[in-house]
This record gives structure tokens, C-alpha cells and sequence, in this order.
């Protein structure tokens, strides 16, 4: 099968031997795939990620619960939001029949655990042909959906968490800062549960225009308005929760900064290095900072329920499809906030 | 009136004019003060403290109900944590009598607004022979509860609201990080909660036997065994939370390298610095931060009700008396953990 594959934090396209499924199990056909940030940010900065969690989490026993991690010197084809088709079975496998067109978290286990599906040398992701994925896991796409919509479940799903993690409840108020696939998926659940205003901040015009479609309120370009006063003029009132969705140094202390007194901050946005703060203005405000990763089995089952019933239309996210030969072209276009927000594999188009 | 008086960042002892009760204020006798770090620490460090709140603060509008801040080149009176005996009344004072034994929040309200006794040029705090109060803020002490116990009320309702922002029930477990007069409150007010077990780290040997007396199930000297590892060992297995009582720069990322997946960090610990976290440590394990300062009007009521009715037996905690001319020595005292937790003022004594 022809992949996109990430070996020594290099990308190529090559073919390779097509994957086998094990019991429980079953291969798939990729139908589309999103390209997600994390895998820019894998294939940037893996190594130093990886550095810098050892020298965090040296001396702390492993969880004996998570998954196995991928080697780098070994081929890795990442992809973890995908949409698939049923073309083969392993053995035992009951709920699944050749020609189902399935969602699943992207999470394999067998005899020697559990392995990130995407993240791993031996489950490869999305970005090729095919995928193994368990039974277990697989969840069947109502008729109708474009396979286009079924792959966004992934990402929807990590906005529909975030939005769960912070306890945000109808009457209060959200402020988002950035509007990249993380921010524009918790605005999406934040409209999805009736929570407004939704006031949305981001550089790009493009981005804001997608946000504004998804269901913020008010946009706010940071060069023009501080998004907090943005806020103000239109609410002031209402307990506030800021959506930290873009992660780089520096963002956590202007949330801190910005977030008025008892308010509540969701840091969703994945910063990786070390970061500057200064804990008075949350000792004097008594501030209340929730990180969130990822999402749980319901919420991802949520999501695609979400999608399916029409409840957010996520066609605008989707600003081109490639085929597998294309994903490395597509991880450079991806640079620019202004052309791409989503980008899909679509194997064969 | 013989006073304590802080100037240009400097003390001093100093006799000052008797103060005067205003419409529905009372003029007391100050019968017991506890000298608090906040007071060591704003001696030494107000000045860069000032200098950072306004970079930091600088472009957000001042909070109308905030209480006016001291300016240092006037005399300020610190003590905030007093208990005092009425013995003369404002114009219009009807529930408190001459005679009368009271501890009170340290604010002060008058036609100008609000002021933080003990951090204010018109309102002297308890480092002094007399003070004026508020009578609708004043309550009364139950006869024969000891006046030095009455006067940690203020400490112990800091633990009392501690604990209460960080949402703690039964069936979690607690650390505590430093078992300073902070850390110690917390710990008697888990005790009384019936949280446990309770973990206590301190580098002081009296610190940690005031933590055991107070009702902390393990003390630990970090040099000897992470405070962790002794969690993991006695426990290990219920939600925890974490408080952070030191407030020193590296210690809230101490707090998130050592915290569960899905734990709750507390910090009460007032890191006034700049301080350096890892996000990721916060993203990976889905942590809590909740930043709590002083306490609620409720709050502050049950730590003196809790006094008095005998739940917490706080004499420990006292360490030893001092005349107001006393106080520029004991500050000095009291940078000696192994020496002293607690030095109340006493005038006369």
C-alpha cells in the first residue's frame, strides 16, 4: 500500500507491505483522513518533545496503562482522524461485515497492550491505503454521512471534551484564543450547547471567518481589540471561561492577565516547552486553570452523533483533499492559516 | 498609642496618635495580634511586589470595590490577625458594648470605601495598642475561649477556604506542601473535614511536628523520601489533591511533576516572582490548578466557631509572645522555622 511515513522526523511517501488483521480486528480501507497539527508538530519537534518528557517523567514509573510509544529510527505513518471502510476480517469478529464504513478512536490493542493507532510502528494511521483497526472500537457511519464529515469526528471530539472538562453551563460566557482546528471544535460544541456569547480570537482572517460560521459571536482580529474588551462591551457580566487553544509560551500568562476575577481557564492548546507565568495574578484573582487532552469513548461517540444528525455543519473546515502522494506538500500548505484550515487524505483522489 | 509602623519599607516602634471610631465604628484595645509572613514578606519584598502588580495590572481598570491600598511613604500599622476588646463607641453603635470581646475580617469600611486593615495609612492593624473596627464586622468571641486562640482565627480561616476552593470531599486524599502557618491551617481544617490521609512535606523538624499535632497522618522531610512516594506507599489509590502552602518560584511545577493523572493542585502558596511551569505536564495528566486567597465572610465565622466549640486545638501552634516594642525582633525570630510558627502580639505583656 502507498503511506506517508515518518521515520527519523523525515516525511516520504513509499509503499508498504499492507497491514494484516489480527483477532478482533479488522482491515480497512482509509476513505478520508484529516491532517492534524499535532502531526506538523510530531514530525517538527518530536525529538525535543521526547527529550524534554523523558527529563519530565524520568523517575516516575511508567504507566502500566498507556499505550506504547513509536520509535523514531522505525517507519510511523500517522493519521488519527479517520474514516474507513470494512474490507476484511480477522478472526472472532462478529459486529463488522466487509462494506461497513467505520469511526474509531485511534487506539489499537492485542496481546501486548494497547498501541496509539497513528503514533505507533506497528498500527499505521490513516495517511495510506489501509489501517487494521479492533471491532471493539469501530463505530458504524449512519448512511448518508459524507466520509468527508465522519473523519472530522476526531477532531470535534477534542472540542466536545475540552467543552465537558471546563464545566462551562448554560449563562455563562466563553472567550476562544485561536481559532485553529482545536478552537474552532470547542466553538463548535460551545454553539452545539447553547453557550453564548462566544467571543473568538485569532490572526487570521480566514480563521476567524471559519470561527464565525461554526458559531462565535463576535470575532476579534488582536491586532484591532483586545479580545477581553471585546467581551466586556458585549457581556461583562457573565461568569467567563477562556479557551486557551493555541500553545505556545507566553499564551497561559496572557489568558491569566486577561481573565477577570473567579473566572475559569481550558488550556487545550498543547504547549510543549517550558512557559513563563506569574502565579500572583491567579492567587489574586482565584483563578481556576483545567488542561485537557484528547476525549473520552462517549464524547467521541457524541461527536459523531453530532455530525450525523446535522446538530454543526463542518463542511467549511474542510479546505482541500489530497491524495496519499500529497501529504507532504499538504503538511507545508498547512503552514498557511490563510489557504487551509482541514486538510483530508483522500487515498486514490 | 505604642505602635509597630511600617515606613519607606522600613519598621519601626513608635508612639502614634490614638485612633478615633467613626459612625458605627469601635475603638478596641488590642488584646492578642499573630504576626503573619504576608507582613515578613511585604517588609522585605513590597517594593518589587508593587512595581510587578503594576506591569502587570497596569492597562486593567481598578475594580471600584477594591479596598485602597497603603502608600509606603506613609506610616502603615501591619496586623491582620487580632482579637480585641471593645472600649469605647462610635456615633450610632448598638450591638457591641465597652467590654466586649471581638475578632473581625480585617477590612474597614467608610464614606471613602473599603480598607485593608493592617495594610492601609488610615486603618492600623493589631501591631499597636488600639485599633478601630467596624461594628457590623465584629464578632464576638464566646466567653472563655483564650484571646490567643480567638486571634488565629484569621490564619485558620485562610485553611478554611483553602480547602473549600479546592472542593476536597471525603474519600479523597491530600499533600501538603510546606507546613508554614498556611500549610498548617489547611491541614487542621482537612482534620476537621475528615479528609485523610493527610501528607505533609516540610525541611523543618518542629514544622512537621506541629503538622503531626494538627492532624496530618504522615509528616515526611523531602530530603529523606518523596512526599509522593509516601502518598503512592500509604495510599496511592484515592483522587488527591494537592496544596502548594510555600510559594516559591519552581514549586508549582514541583506540584504538577509529582501529581496523578487527573489530580487537583491548590495553591495557596503566594509565589509573588515570575515563575516557569510545563504546560505539558498539565496537558498530559488533565491536572486542575485552583488559586485561592483569604476567605468569605462564612468562612472566617466557622474557623472562630470551630475554635470555640474545641474541633481544632490550635496552642500548639503559638510559640510565643511578644510586647509591640517586641515585633521588629520577632520578625527577625521568625525567619527561624525551627524556633518558631506562631508569635503573637501582646500588648503590655
Amino acid at each position: 500500500m502507498r503511506a506517508a511515513v515518518m521515520r527519523d522526523w523525515q516525511l516520504r511517501v513509499d509503499d508498504l507491505p499492507d497491514p494484516t488483521p489480527g483477532p478482533g480486528q479488522v482491515l480497512t480501507k482509509v476513505l478520508a483522513c484529516g491532517i492534524c497539527g499535532s502531526d506538523l508538530h510530531m514530525l517538527q519537534h518530536g525529538a525535543e518533545v521526547r527529550e524534554l518528557t523523558r527529563e519530565l517523567l524520568g523517575d516516575a514509573e511508567p504507566d502500566p496503562m498507556a499505550p506504547k510509544s513509536f520509535e523514531p529510527e522505525h517507519d510511523t505513518v500517522m493519521g488519527h482522524e479517520f474514516c474507513c471502510e470494512v474490507v476484511d476480517l480477522g478472526p472472532g469478529v462478529e459486529n463488522l461485515k466487509v462494506g461497513d464504513v467505520i469511526v474509531s478512536m485511534p487506539v489499537a490493542f492485542d496481546a501486548d497492550g494497547l498501541h496509539t493507532v497513528g503514533y505507533s510502528n506497528r498500527y499505521n494511521g490513516g495517511y495510506a491505503d489501509l489501517m487494521v483497526l479492533n471491532e471493539m472500537l469501530g463505530m458504524k457511519v449512519p448512511t448518508g454521512l459524507p466520509v468527508e464529515l465522519a473523519a472530522m469526528t476526531e477532531p470535534l471530539a477534542v472540542g466536545v471534551h475540552a467543552v465537558a472538562k471546563s464545566r462551562i453551563t448554560a449563562g455563562e460566557s466563553a472567550v476562544v484564543i485561536g481559532a485553529g482546528p482545536v478552537g474552532l471544535a470547542c466553538i463548535a460544541e460551545l454553539r452545539m450547547k447553547g453557550i453564548g456569547p462566544i467571543i473568538v480570537a485569532d490572526y487570521s482572517a480566514k480563521r476567524r471567518e471559519l470561527a464565525a460560521l461554526l458559531g462565535a459571536d463576535e470575532v476579534v482580529d488582536p491586532r484591532q481589540e483586545k479580545v477581553i474588551d471585546v467581551w466586556k462591551r458585549v457581556d461583562g457580566v457573565r461568569p467567563l471561561v477562556i479557551f486557551e487553544a493555541v500553545g505556545v509560551p507566553g499564551l497561559l500568562d496572557q489568558a491569566m492577565q486577561m481573565a477577570p476575577r473567579h473566572s475559569r481557564i481550558l488550556v487545550v492548546g498543547a504547549c510543549m516547552q517550558q512557559d513563563r507565568v506569574h502565579p500572583m495574578l491567579g492567587i489574586t484573582k482565584e483563578l481556576n486553570i483545567q488542561f485537557a487532552l484528547a476525549y473520552e469513548p462517549h464524547e467521541f461517540a457524541g461527536a459523531l452523533e453530532a455530525i450525523a444528525d446535522g446538530k454543526v455543519d463542518l463542511q467549511p473546515w474542510v479546505t482541500g483533499t489530497v491524495p496519499v502522494d500529497g501529504v507532504p506538500q499538504a503538511f507545508t500548505d498547512l503552514g498557511n492559516p490563510e489557504a487551509h484550515a482541514k486538510i483530508l487524505v483522500v487515498p486514490g483522489s
